[in-house]
């Protein structure tokens, strides 16, 4: 179901992780729903539990892919992930769908909270989806989005689709988690492509013109082959992939084939180089090292002289009153004195 | 000149700051590079003075334009640098050329290092020329570049051109502490954009295809209207200015007024819209919660269980047996308690 479920956790589940986790495995929804709540919450007594949930499914995780898919809000994409969903279902995957959106708070949870979206998807037995947590710091949903893709694997799903609303920061979050990133664009009246963001564009995979139907099919072929073109101008990744963009229509349901024929191309592509495995491996220790230098500063922070005194050597810095470099030092032995 | 000086500092002047200071306001070069030479060091008694004059220089900084200058080596970035230097001392500048490599402890210096390199402008008076620090690290290159910027604009040099190799993340570096980004690239014998990396030229405010001399004229005005087509898929920045890309030729000395009209039309245009102003508040906010976040993770990682414990934890989320951020919660407990 495309809506949050209402499951309350009942105080006693709360002291045996291995007993949830066994459902979980034996692929009950209910127990996975319970989980990701879990790792959501922000309660002492959730967090406790759901590190230990997130450890025991750790290990389940190497045989799903990971699947990004951005576009700004209009692209079309969630009908494109009910189609795409429902191919990969087709050829055999169980499908779950995660979402990040940090404005979902401000916004009531609009992304993918919308009952009247993925209907076929969401009633599929292989398929399961859940809405963005909305617990407003990106930081916060990111995390508990990451340890949601490693709950869903335990519980079974082997293809997880990660979708982010195309604002602020958050495709770069879902790309640091996902090995393939598919961004979505669309084609104006004109042969213009929209729904282009400053600095994400060269972080996809696999560009899709979405919206190639009617009599927007030609734009959105012109649109595809001038971006193709312009593509030359950002060289190869790590992977050595060169990014292709391609049309379709989420809509009539045409070229879902040629995208998820790409997306396996892509994923062989990443596996014989070892770019995989590699990434995954990266994508770790980035998480690891960030969360520690954050959790770091979150505690030292806690130090309400430290706080105090770091505000206003922030507006002497700001004001150009101090240098920048001077005043980490300051703060730096300020602490430690 | 472009060699670095050999200037020795005397034990008796590391205890007057204000007056090493009076001498660098007051033009004196060789107190300059005295000065930049203590900003290098990583001596504890050099870098307590080098603090003092970092600080005194900082009220000085607001009536400089800094521009930082990228492109792959072999782009003819000394040239360029040459010619512009002295077009821009040419309408009454002072310049200072400062560069990031971070490569240069390896291959001696070879960035500015080269006698032979910037003749004409090195031995103008209105120039000075100091070649890239070569403490390794990239973080204290970039932290000492910075520093500098401050103090030769102190000593009344009016536009800062920071070169970068072209390698590795010193291009982030040099764009995070100057107002103006120029981007030097080439066609090849088609029309081809060379010297284009991922991830840098979305970072440009003035693209400029060089060495469009002889037979190359026509194949880089071909090439340089293929890359403004392209820049349409970079959409506007903060700055509100749309990147532009031009010809020209450093070694006949033909376009440089085109140029400095380009690079004057830019900065006026972010004064205009306070954009320049915000912008340096930004970088100097973000250069003190980076250097802030790096100088308290190096203070706790001199704990040397801390440290064995964090090298042995990396390994286990490297391998995927253990959560990013469990494992990161683990280590700050750890070093809380």
């Amino acid at each position: 179901m495309a809506v949050r479920p209402n499951i309350k956790i009942k105080k006693r589940e709360l002291v045996d992780a291995p007993g949830i986790f066994k459902h979980l495995i034996a692929g009950k929804r209910e127990w996975l729903s319970k989980s990701l709540t879990l790792v959501e919450s922000t309660k002492t007594e959730h967090r406790k539990i759901a590190k230990e949930l997130v450890q025991l499914a750790t290990p389940f995780s190497r045989k799903s892919i990971r699947i990004g898919i951005t576009g700004v809000p209009g692209v079309g994409k969630s009908t494109f992930i009910e189609s795409f969903g429902l191919h990969a279902i087709s050829k055999g995957k169980k499908v779950c769908v995660l979402a990040i959106d940090p404005s979902s708070e401000i916004s009531k949870g609009s992304l993918l909270g919308d009952k009247t979206r993925m209907d076929h998807l969401s009633a599929h037995s292989d398929a399961y989806i859940r809405p963005s947590p909305t617990s407003g710091a990106l930081g916060g949903v990111a995390r508990a989005t990451r340890e949601s893709v490693l709950l869903c694997e335990a519980a079974g799903y082997d293809l997880i689709l990660i979708e982010t609303v195309g604002v602020g920061q958050s495709e770069t979050k879902v790309h640091s988690m996902v090995d393939v990133f598919l961004m979505l664009l669309l084609s104006n009246a004109g042969d213009e492509i929209q729904g282009i963001k400053r600095g994400i564009m060269e972080m996809a995979d696999i560009l899709v013109v979405n919206k190639a139907d009617g009599n927007n099919s030609q734009n959105a072929k012109v649109a595809a082959n001038q971006l193709q073109q312009a593509l030359h101008y950002f060289p190869l990744g790590k992977s050595g992939w060169t990014s292709t963009v391609d049309t379709m229509s989420a809509l009539n349901n045409e070229g879902i084939d040629k995208i998820w024929t790409k997306c396996n191309q892509y994923i062989e592509h990443i596996k014989l180089n070892n770019f995989f495995e590699q990434n995954r491996k990266l994508q770790a220790v980035n998480w690891f090292k960030q969360s520690l230098s954050e959790q770091l500063t979150q505690r030292i922070e806690q130090n309400d002289s430290f706080k105090k005194k770091l505000a206003e050597t922030e507006k002497l810095v700001e004001n150009g009153k101090l240098d920048p470099f001077i005043a980490a030092d300051l703060l730096t032995d300020f602490y430690f004195k």
